[in-house]
C-alpha cells in the first residue's frame, strides 16, 4: 500500500514557502518572476520523482506519469494571491507531487492563475478543458495594472508554447487538496473535511439611475435619490434572503459606488457589486428570482430606475460519491471522528475538472480562518493528516474498496 | 428714488459670462486665470460706477461707496464651481454692481471661493468678518490637485496684499441675490424668493469596522460585515428621519466606500459621509439626537463596531426680518403674488456675513432647478425682477419704509 513521506512533503512545502516569501506567507502573482521561479522549480521536482514534466502555453505545470493506468489526476495551483498565505493552492500541488512520490499512478497538474490576477480568472483549469478560447486570451487584461495577458505570457517566457489538454478517458478522477479558507472545521474542533461540492457563484451589477442633485436646493420629497434607492434595496435583500436561502447559502455585497460621491451632493447613480453562492442550482435559482422580484418591487416604488446586470453565473460542481466515501473512509481508519462532509463556499481549479471527469476535494482547517493573507496557517499535523488521507483515498478508490 | 438700468445689468451679467465661458456656462475655479481675469474685470466695473475698488490679499474683490452713509453692504462670490453656471455667485455680484449703479448707498463685494474649491470654504467671507487665521491659510489645499492655498496665493498675484475686515457699524444690512438652485419657485409657479434663513450643515462620517473575510468561505451567522452594518443603519435612518425632521430638513448619504470593494470579499471597513441640514438649531439638534441613538441601536444589535464622527456643524443664519419685510413688499409692489418666503437649502456668503450685521438674501429661480451645471440658467425677465425687487427692497430698507 503507498505510504505518504510525511518528513518530505513537509519539507518540499517549506521549499516552495521560500519562493516569493512575504513575511510567515508568500507573495506570487500569477506570471511574475516569483511565479515563474516556482513554476520551474516544480518541473524539476515533478522530474525527480519520475514524472514526465512540462509547462505549457498558459503556465500550466503538467508532470506526467509514465506508468500504465487506471491513472489519477491531481493538483492545484501554485500562484498566490498578493502578499497573501504559503498554503492556498501550494497544498493541493504540493499534496499531489506526494501522491506520486508515493508510488500512485498520478499525473500531478499546478493550473495557471486559479487566483485571477487576470481577467477571466482560473485560466489553467479552463485551458486544459478547452474552455479558454484564443480569443478570451487576447482579450484579458490584468486586473490591478492592466497589462494585455499576451504581453505577461510573452514576458514570463510562455509565449508560442501549446496549450495542452487532458484526455478525461485516462484519469478514473481528480483529487484536490485546500485549506479551508474558514472556520467550520476549527469550530467543530476536526481536522478533514471532506468537499460535497463547490458553489457557483452568480455575481450581479445593480445600476442605479437617479438625478444628481444639490443636496441643500432639492427637497427630500422632490429627490431621485440613487444611493437611497441602493440602500434601500439591499435592505429589502438583507430582510428577504434568509426566508429563500439554503442552509449553507451566502450573499454579498462587496462594493457600493455613489457618483459623484461629494458630501454636498445628492448621488446621481449607484453600483453595486453583488453576488450569491450556493451549491444547489435549485437554491441559486431561487435566490436569483428572489433578487429580480426585489428589484421589480423597487422600481415600481423609487424614483429611480434599477438595472439588474447578470455578471457571472457559474454552475455548481458536486464531488463524485465514489471518492467521498474514499476520502471519508480514509479519514476515518487515520482518526477516527475527525472529518465531516462540507460544502466547499470557495471557487477551485476542482470546479472546471469536475466538468470532465468525477473529481473530489479533501480540506484541511485554516487557523482562524485566515486566508488571503500572509499570516495564513494550518498546524502541521493537520497538513500531514490531510495528505496522509489523500494518500491513502487515491488507493482505496483506484481499488474500488469503498 | 433709485431706478435699476436693466439693460446694463443683463449686460454686464452677459460681458461677465465671456470670461471663462464653458458651452453655455463657466469654468472660473478659485485663483485660476479667469477667475482672477474676471476679479480684475470687476475692479473696473466698480471704478466705472465711482466705487474706490481693491483686491484684498484672499482675493476679495471690494467696491467702497465714497458717499455718506447709512451704507448697505452687497455682493456674492464671483468664482464658479468647475464647468458649471453662469449665475451661481455672478448674478448677487452683478446685482450689488447694479444697486451701485441705481445710485445706492452701497459697497460691493465679490467674496473669494465660496465654492470651496480650497479646504475650508468661504475664505473671503470668513476673512473680511476676521473669522480665517493665518494658520488656516497655511493649513489650506486645493481639493481636486492639493496645490497649497499659499502657492495658489503667490501665483494669482495676491502673496502680500493686505486682507481687509469690514467694519459692522459702517452698514445697516447686507443684501444678496442668488438663483434659487431648487425647483420650488419654479414648480409653485412664482418669481421671487424671499428667504427666511440659511440651513445649517451638519457633516458626519460613519466609519464602520468589521472583518474582511473571504466571501465563499464565511457563513453568514460568522459575518461581520462592515457594509451590511452601513446599509441596515442607513435604511434606520431612512425610516426614522421623517418622524423627527422639520418641514424643509434635508439629509444626505453622499458616498459610501466599502473596503477593500471587491465581489469576493466581505467588507471589512465602510466609511459613510453623511450631512443633514436645516434652518432650525432646536430640529438640528433633534436630528442628531436620532442618529446617535441609531448609532447606540446598531452597535448593540450589530457585530460591527460603528463610530460617528461630527465633521462640521455650523450654525443656521436668519435672516433680518426687517430686509424679508422690504423684499416682499418691494416684490409685492413689482408683481404682485410673485413672491414667497423659502429658508435656503444651500450655504452662502450671507451666512458669514450675517454674524456681524443684519442680512437677507432674494433668490430667482433655476429653470428645472439645475445648478453647479453649465446648463444652469434663469429667464432673462426672472433676472430682472430679481434685480428690481433688490434695488426698490434696499431704498425701502434704508428708509425705513416697511
Amino acid at each position: 500500500m503507498p505510504q505518504l513521506d510525511t518528513a518530505r512533503f513537509l519539507q518540499d512545502l517549506q521549499e516552495l514557502r521560500q519562493i516569493g516569501r512575504f513575511r510567515t506567507g508568500v507573495h506570487r502573482p500569477t506570471y511574475s518572476p516569483q511565479d515563474m521561479e516556482s513554476r520551474r522549480w516544480l518541473v524539476a521536482k515533478l522530474e525527480e520523482v519520475g514524472l514526465e514534466a512540462s509547462i505549457d502555453g498558459i503556465g500550466n505545470v503538467f508532470g506526467r506519469h509514465k506508468g500504465p493506468g487506471p491513472h489519477l489526476l491531481a493538483g492545484s495551483h501554485i500562484e498566490t494571491q498578493n502578499e497573501a498565505g504559503w498554503l492556498d493552492g501550494a497544498l493541493g500541488v504540493i499534496g499531489a507531487l506526494a501522491m506520486a512520490r508515493a508510488g500512485l499512478p498520478v499525473d500531478v497538474c499546478a493550473f495557471a492563475d486559479e487566483e485571477g490576477h487576470f481577467e477571466g480568472g482560473f485560466l489553467g483549469s479552463k485551458s486544459i478543458i478547452g474552455e479558454l478560447s484564443e480569443d478570451e486570451i487576447d482579450r484579458s487584461r490584468n486586473r490591478s495594472d492592466g497589462t494585455p495577458l499576451r504581453d505577461a505570457l510573452r514576458a514570463a517566457g510562455l509565449e508560442g508554447l501549446p496549450r495542452m489538454q487532458i484526455d478525461p478517458s485516462r484519469y478514473k478522477g481528480f483529487f484536490e487538496m485546500h485549506i479551508e479558507q474558514g472556520t467550520q472545521l476549527e469550530q467543530a474542533n476536526l481536522r478533514i473535511g471532506v468537499v460535497s461540492g463547490i458553489v457557483a457563484i452568480w455575481q450581479w451589477r445593480l445600476v442605479i439611475d437617479g438625478q444628481q442633485d444639490h443636496a441643500g436646493g432639492t427637497t427630500m420629497a422632490e429627490r431621485r435619490d440613487a444611493g437611497l434607492a441602493a440602500v434601500r434595496l439591499l435592505a429589502a435583500i438583507d430582510a428577504e434572503f434568509p426566508r429563500v436561502c439554503g442552509p449553507r447559502s451566502t450573499w454579498t455585497t462587496g462594493r457600493i459606488t455613489l457618483e459623484p460621491g461629494a458630501p454636498s451632493i445628492i448621488p446621481g447613480r449607484a453600483d453595486v457589486l453583488f453576488q450569491f453562492r450556493d451549491v444547489s442550482m435549485e437554491k441559486l435559482e431561487q435566490m436569483e428570482a428572489t433578487l429580480r422580484a426585489l428589484v421589480q418591487e423597487a422600481n415600481r416604488r423609487e424614483r429611480c430606475s434599477i438595472q439588474l446586470i447578470a455578471v457571472s453565473k457559474a454552475t455548481p460542481a458536486i464531488c463524485d460519491p465514489g471518492m467521498m466515501r474514499a476520502l471519508s473512509a480514509a479519514a476515518e481508519s487515520l482518526d477516527p471522528g475527525c472529518s465531516q462532509v462540507m460544502p466547499s463556499g470557495a471557487g477551485h481549479d476542482a470546479q472546471y475538472i469536475a466538468k470532465t471527469m468525477p473529481a473530489a476535494m479533501v480540506f484541511v482547517p485554516s487557523i482562524g480562518g485566515i486566508s488571503h493573507h500572509w499570516a495564513e496557517d494550518t498546524k502541521e499535523a493537520d497538513l500531514a493528516l490531510g495528505a496522509q488521507v489523500l494518500v491513502e483515498a487515491a488507493d482505496r478508490f483506484l481499488k474500488g474498496a469503498n
